[in-house]
């Protein structure tokens, strides 16, 4: 079967491998149906560190289950399931907590020495705790919002719960990528009457405003700043949703939140150090957030998409094959796509 | 009357002033019956910032109401009160959240202008936001304790209410001053099942256990790290309570700081930037805290001083007059003594 591999900087290749098979009693195996390009993808496709062996890719996946082990439970073949970027036990003290991410016998995907998803097939470890069975057809026009709750949808709602957007609350999104865009849904979803979306891209931005954004920084660093200090009396805003991961842009999130505020991080910090001086100490800022346990939002967020409350789908504007994949992987580094979705 | 003020590094002095007066409807004039030395006055005790003018010293103060403005509705001559560390309206948006240190109308003491608390009187602003009346006579043996409620204690409540100290938590405490030792009273009323108090200090230590702290690591840095980690099965505590300030504590914090589990700050930060890196968000630690809103916490705290409950009342280890104040400056810099009460 097919499955996507990088070997370096801009060198991503589809390959040839064994099928997967079940190892282990709680693995199944899947069918891809859908398979997407996510902007953590992108970090060695920018900067792949030399003398590291080849990388399997994609951790997003959307799929048919083909096989399950001896101990899966609630799961048989046949059943279309969503699988989220990590396999969790779904049994010891941290996935009991919501907090998937920490499991005790966590298994990554597209890295560390998991399976690429973005392969025709894949085995999925913890089948019982980590896959999430779909209420609909394998050739659903839903197929593409619902493989956004394998990975961006509930990060950008993860900015939103753990900086605790409340009904009222003004919100800053900083980032127009597709956890930021996520992130504006998941700002409305709970409540927040003022979403201010950091975006200087026509396209994202006209997306962010039909999810519900409000206003449209296009500014950055100390003159986006003053901006969003500008419409806010000077106060900023309650909560800030930092989906970029740079330095500037979780300086830019620290600065802009209201005394008493939140700042919840999802983007993935290239940045070593947060600016939490005295002045943020006398403003009682909190910093949240972190890598979203996926499946524990599944559930809570599946209705919306299924009764077309959101349609996070639509931030797939490029449509690639698996032989195709390289390009997705390039108009996304070039911001052409927002993000690709790969059909099997 | 006699008032404090600081000239320079080490240098406190006592001097006669003008008898203070209602400046505004809204002011009150109190006669101290106690007031107490801060660890946050030892700041520019250590190191007083060249070519400063001297800086009214004291933001603690316990005492009788002598006159008030015309405006003031809440309080007459008589009543003894407890006035919280800044003066703030009552009634803007950020006072009715509880968030009084963020009062649009906020007035200091002891900094910016402010009055000197530790000082036979002074004018109060904001009377009727901001001062306590107590239901005990001057006398009374629980005037330290209620003293306390001034700042330390409410601070370091401050910690564990933000930090989202819960029943069943594992907390750490990191420092055993005066806000150290309010933050293991502040665990233990959240219902934390169990609590480490970093501190090497004996007394200190003693004081701790007393107002529930179950461990004591004396050990810094990496070392403690290393034995917090050991004493938790690896994972670290769920809360850490950082009432230090120092560079050093921000970094134990979170080190020791467990997946999913958070941070609150009230040690005055003299440090720029917090280790928010990469591994931070894929633990999803969270840093809350701030400066206290002590006057928000007033009400609830001072029934378990009246009841017996908790005797923050110990933490004052030496008892002077304003004459001799600058001994207690100095006892608490050489950390021979906890905190000094000034007795007028």
């Amino acid at each position: 079967m097919k499955a996507t591999y990088m070997y370096g900087s801009g060198d991503v290749r589809v390959e040839n491998v064994s099928y997967p098979t079940i190892l282990k009693p709680t693995d199944a195996v899947i069918r891809t149906v859908v398979a997407c390009v996510c902007g953590s993808d992108l970090w060695d496709y920018y900067n792949f560190p030399a003398g590291r062996e080849r990388v399997a890719k994609g951790h997003e996946t959307l799929g048919l289950v083909e096989a399950v082990g001896a101990d899966v439970k609630n799961f048989k073949p046949g059943d279309l399931v969503v699988v989220p970027f990590v396999a969790s036990c779904g049994t010891c003290d941290f996935c009991q907590m919501g907090l998937q991410t920490s499991c005790r016998s966590i298994e990554f995907f597209g890295h560390d020495g998991g399976a690429a998803l973005q392969a025709e097939a894949a085995r999925i470890p913890h089948a019982d705790g980590t896959m999430v069975k779909l209420p609909v057809a394998a050739d659903s026009p839903l197929i593409p919002s619902l493989l956004t709750l394998s990975d961006v949808l509930c990060t950008g709602y993860h900015a939103a719960v753990t900086a605790g957007v409340r009904p009222g609350d003004t919100v800053t999104v900083i980032g127009d990528g597709a956890v930021g865009l996520s992130a504006v849904i998941g700002a409305k979803k709970k409540g927040a009457e003022r979403i201010i979306l950091v975006s200087r891209h026509e396209a994202r931005s006209a997306l962010g405003r039909e999810y519900g954004a409000t206003d449209i920084v296009t500014e950055r660093d100390a003159e986006g700043i003053a901006r969003i200090k500008d419409l806010t009396n000077g106060d900023g805003t309650h909560r800030v949703l930092e989906a970029v991961g740079t330095q500037s842009a979780i300086d830019m999130a620290i600065a802009v939140c209201r005394a008493g505020g939140s700042v919840g991080r999802v983007g993935a910090a290239q940045y070593q150090n947060v600016p939490l001086d005295f002045g943020t100490i006398m403003r009682n800022i909190t910093v949240t957030g972190g890598v979203a346990p996926a499946r524990h939002y599944i559930e809570e967020l599946m209705p919306d998409i299924l009764d077309g409350t959101i349609n996070p789908g639509k931030m797939f504007d490029m449509t690639v094959g698996i032989d195709d994949i390289a390009t997705g992987y390039k108009a996304m580094a070039d911001r052409t796509a927002i993000k690709a979705l790969v059909q099997f």
